[in-house]
């Protein structure tokens, strides 16, 4: 199983705390050693960074750790590989366009039997069975929207059902975004949190670091943090239930 | 006008050397600051690297330039903003999958009147006349060719063939790659260099610094290099000319 880590905002905000104790998690304080990645939406475009490598030994990752950038969207990724290579073109998450805005996956588990590999416009580029899954799901809303964005509220139900059925085939916990919201499902293990004023200090679990929140915000900003485990060790994480579908905009649940 | 940087290769190498002097070109000895890109295959995957700072000042642009990064096929773009606002979505270079690979594209130039922006699956994230075109490639080809990727020679005549329709417009200087070839075409300025054995050292023009390339290669190694300008001061580049279009295959030129 791999971790995931994501983060939805209402101002953009840099994830420099949250990915120094994740990438922890990439080889060192877990055994997820077979790559990493991150995206950051700035407005409907996504920077991916990516690599094969350790998330703890990843030259890329160090960038990631030291250089803060901003984004009120961010997915991030360390891979246990089980279905497809170590390889760039299986190291999530995975991007594509649709309705002119880019597209942001990854997922955590393993889904079985024969994957919708070529059905529609969007087509894996490597062999695993997240980014064959991710296809579907664009493939599926281009068929069932065509060329326009349909409303929030029609998309997320679009989302979820496809989910659900997905699910069936599978352990099937995912981050996906479109730069606006931050949608979540959980099948086995995901956890999140909303940080907003009052802001306290956090410590994390995975290294000895800490941060006052207080004094590196204002009291209008809202963050909610998505992860397979909590992330620090002083605050009150919720766990998601097995099944669960959650939607995050601005920095809160939505739906 | 903006800076252009190919590499085709027949096996895996770094573009360290190259990137040193281009990097030099985006802000210091020359006066392109609005933001870098750089794109990396490994087979038929693309690792993208983009900043909207400039190329001599950007973090993720000294991490290229640091970090040896193994590749066949490798496009770089410098960009000075003409159309579009500096922003990331505006970044060269764009990627994109088709049949199951993904495509990168650079452009240096402009094109003039109204872009053919959503005719089609693949639609602009950003505002550039250059992603509109590259979009417009991509339809082109995915009408043309329906679901299965043609052979080498039907898809060079309909690359070579759009972008003579779409020159008419502008000024249309671009390299383009899907991991197996390195299509370029010029329409004001770009030069090319074919290194193989025996190698010798090269100099670069933009800053003092030297690599013995027979030091760092075998002798089965073939690399070709595309600049706007030569990037070294001691080699003979062949210049291109107004309209010529060529392909690069294993670090040489097939047509």
């Amino acid at each position: 199983m791999c971790q995931l880590l994501g983060m939805n905002c209402n101002v953009p905000t840099d994830i420099v705390f949250s990915f120094t104790g994740f990438q922890e998690r990439g080889g060192r304080t877990d055994h997820h050693a077979d790559g990493f990645g991150i995206g950051f939406f700035e407005d409907r475009a996504c920077r991916l960074f990516v690599d094969t490598v350790s998330a703890c030994e990843s030259p890329v990752a160090q960038l990631v750790r030291t250089t803060p950038i901003r984004s009120r969207n961010v997915i991030a990724h360390i891979r246990k590989a089980t279905r497809g290579r170590v390889a760039l073109e299986n190291t999530h998450p995975f991007v594509r366009e649709l309705w002119g805005r880019h597209w942001l996956f990854a997922h955590n588990g393993t889904l079985e039997g024969d994957l919708p590999r070529a059905r529609g416009r969007f087509r894996p580029v490597g062999d695993t069975d997240s980014e064959a899954a991710f296809c579907d799901l664009l493939n599926t809303l281009d068929v069932r929207f065509g060329d326009t964005e349909p409303p929030p509220a029609n998309l997320e139900h679009a989302i979820d059902a496809w989910a659900a059925t997905t699910a069936e085939r599978g352990t099937f916990n995912f981050l996906l975004s479109n730069g606006a919201r931050l949608y979540v499902r959980c099948a086995t293990q995901l956890h999140h949190i909303v940080r907003e004023a009052p802001f306290r200090r956090a410590h994390l679990a995975d290294t000895d670091f800490e941060v006052d929140f207080a004094a590196v915000t204002t009291p209008a900003d809202r963050v909610a943090v998505i992860a397979t485990q909590p992330l620090t060790d002083n605050e009150a994480w919720t766990p998601m239930a097995a099944g669960e579908f959650a939607v995050f905009e601005d920095g809160r649940r939505v739906a």
